[in-house]
C-alpha cells in the first residue's frame, strides 16, 4: 500500500471537493488551520485520531469513510 | 460519537483477540512498544496515521477496518 499519509490526503481532498467547499471552509468547520488542511491534502502530515475525527465531522462522514482507499 | 481514541482502542483489542495474539506479539509485529499497544487499547493514545498503518498491517486488516465502529 502506497504511503498512508498520501492516500488519506487524497481522500480528504476528494470528499471536500465533493462537498464543494474550500480548504478555508474545511479548516474553519474542523477548527484546524488552513495550512494544516493543505499539508494533509498534500500527504505531508501524520494526522492523529483527534484530528481525523474533527475532519470527519466537518466533512459529515464517519472516520471510516476517510480510509476508504 | 464517543471518544475516537476509546473506540479505536476497543477495535484494535477486538481484532487482536480475534487473531489470538498477545499485546506483546502485536507490539513485536507492528514494531511498536508493548506499553504503547496497551495504552492504545485503553484509549489513552492519540494514534497517528503511520502507527495506524503499522497496526493494520500487523493485524492483517486494512486501515479502514480499524475504524469499523
Amino acid at each position: 500500500m502506497p504511503n498512508i499519509r498520501i492516500l488519506f490526503g487524497k481522500r480528504v481532498r476528494k470528499l471536500r471537493q465533493a462537498l464543494g467547499i474550500s480548504q478555508e471552509e474545511l479548516a474553519f468547520s474542523s477548527n484546524l488551520h488552513r495550512t494544516y488542511i493543505s499539508d494533509i491534502e498534500r500527504g505531508t502530515r501524520n494526522v492523529s485520531l483527534d484530528n481525523i475525527y474533527k475532519i470527519a465531522v466537518a466533512l459529515d462522514v464517519s472516520p471510516k469513510d476517510l480510509f476508504d482507499f
